[in-house]
């Protein structure tokens, strides 16, 4: 995997423990920036590269969000999370060293240099403190605010912990080619959505050996999520409506966006 | 200051956490930037982005450096620490948005792409899992090592850990105005050791008052320092002698870089 070779340069158990962090997983990220990459005939080199900075950001949230600090989870992917296996300053700095070698990704691309800014500009926002790390911080507020939060609140924080990131992806290759990013962006605002209420049933439902994380936990916490507050059947409802709305937003690529719309199918049938 | 400015837009705590991290400090790297970017004739406004950018890095390290699970200080720059005012949550997710402002900060500059992105590929090495990251993971490594660090293990810790920034800093003016940068590097790399033995003899001998965080923390934890492996007075020297070497280095600059020369000549000097 591309990403694995890009880390092999990092020394010590620190890189071992970055490579650790970036191994396994969906890649749903990575297969969204390919994807788009491949609908805009962006060359392989640069498609690969922003693929592997996706992961990496995406890698460095979960070893972050697994602290126990934060979320507090032994278990990542079916392995022992960093800290775990590890400690806990390890997975603080393996994240941080993550994020910087995604902005190395990007500013090392085979591509013109207004374009690998872009891609760059576009990451940090998404990423940051108005994006996915936003996000976390209202999810972590919200478990110890007063009142649960509503609807409207949790679309919000969804769409800053992990809509923006989804739509970095989604849009990567459009914005790689110079051409207009807006379907995919629309694609990947309800494929967003529909993620998180799959999350959300799966933490219901879900089988740990089979998720290769541990489920119940907004249940055990009272946490409001869309299943506590729209209940399973609406909320399995919302997530059909939302794939098809996805899978409709891709219709200017007609046929060739086939993969794109088996993924968004995926997203909500998948069991880990 | 610059740096506020640009975090003004973040909201809730976690804005809040945000500039509470960068208020204060000797804002030493970016002077350094002003300094590199004046003797270049640099604009004002991408010379301040960068400043900004470098202290926005070197806030969201310190915040990181604080937390419980690494140096675990709970007094910075005179304040408590973000994790102590905040929690370890928010002291994690202020490093991480820090992280991502410096490269927003980065990529948005009034100046041409490709400096732009040298800047970025420099800062991306400097701050990453090959410089920062690896001398702080370097550093926690030493702390149960078996035996104590040699002297060189200690200065290429350093040249991770504080050097590779300083020398981003430094050499930041010149790679802006795309003149060598050869002079303000060895000059930084001079400057650097020079601050870290300066920064070992302050940990001995400074005052918790006026250094505006805790003192004595490497004696009591019988860590190997330029000052336990040197003597008194041989690290007092050599740090001198680091400050002749770092101001020579300035010769071609001549009477302009008068400040650069006084920086040097403040580090070893400092009480804080």
């Amino acid at each position: 995997m591309h990403l694995a070779q890009t880390l092999a340069p990092y020394e010590g158990s620190l890189g071992d423990a970055m490579r650790y962090a970036c191994h396994g997983g969906k890649r749903l990220r990575a297969f969204l920036v390919l994807e788009g990459a491949r609908l805009h005939a962006v060359p392989t080199a640069p498609a690969l590269d922003a693929a592997a900075a996706i992961e990496a950001i995406h890698a460095y949230s979960l070893v972050h969000d697994d602290l126990p600090s934060m979320d507090d989870d032994d278990l990542r992917r079916g392995l022992p999370t960093v800290h775990v296996k590890w400690d806990e300053a390890t997975g603080i700095l393996v994240g941080d060293a993550l994020q910087s070698h995604a902005f190395a990704l990007l500013a090392g691309m085979e591509l013109s240099e207004a374009r690998r800014l872009s891609l760059i500009s576009g990451m940090a926002q998404a990423a940051g403190g108005d994006g996915m790390v936003l996000g976390q911080a209202l999810d972590i507020a919200a478990e110890t605010a007063e009142a649960p939060l509503t609807l409207d609140q949790i679309k919000r924080l969804q769409a800053k912990k992990t809509g923006a990131l989804f739509e970095w992806s989604a849009t990567a290759g459009a914005v790689m080619a110079g051409a207009d990013p807006a379907p995919l962006a629309s694609y990947a605002h309800a494929l967003g959505l529909a993620f998180q209420i799959a999350d959300d049933i799966l933490d219901v439902e879900g089988d740990e050996a089979q998720t290769g994380k541990r489920v119940q936990k907004d249940v055990e916490a009272g946490k409001a999520t869309f299943v506590s507050l729209m209940g399973l059947e609406a909320a399995r409802s919302a997530a059909q409506s939302l794939v098809k709305e996805a899978c409709d937003a891709l219709r200017p690529y007609g046929a060739d966006a086939e993969n794109l719309r088996q993924a968004a199918r995926f997203v909500i049938s998948r069991q880990g």
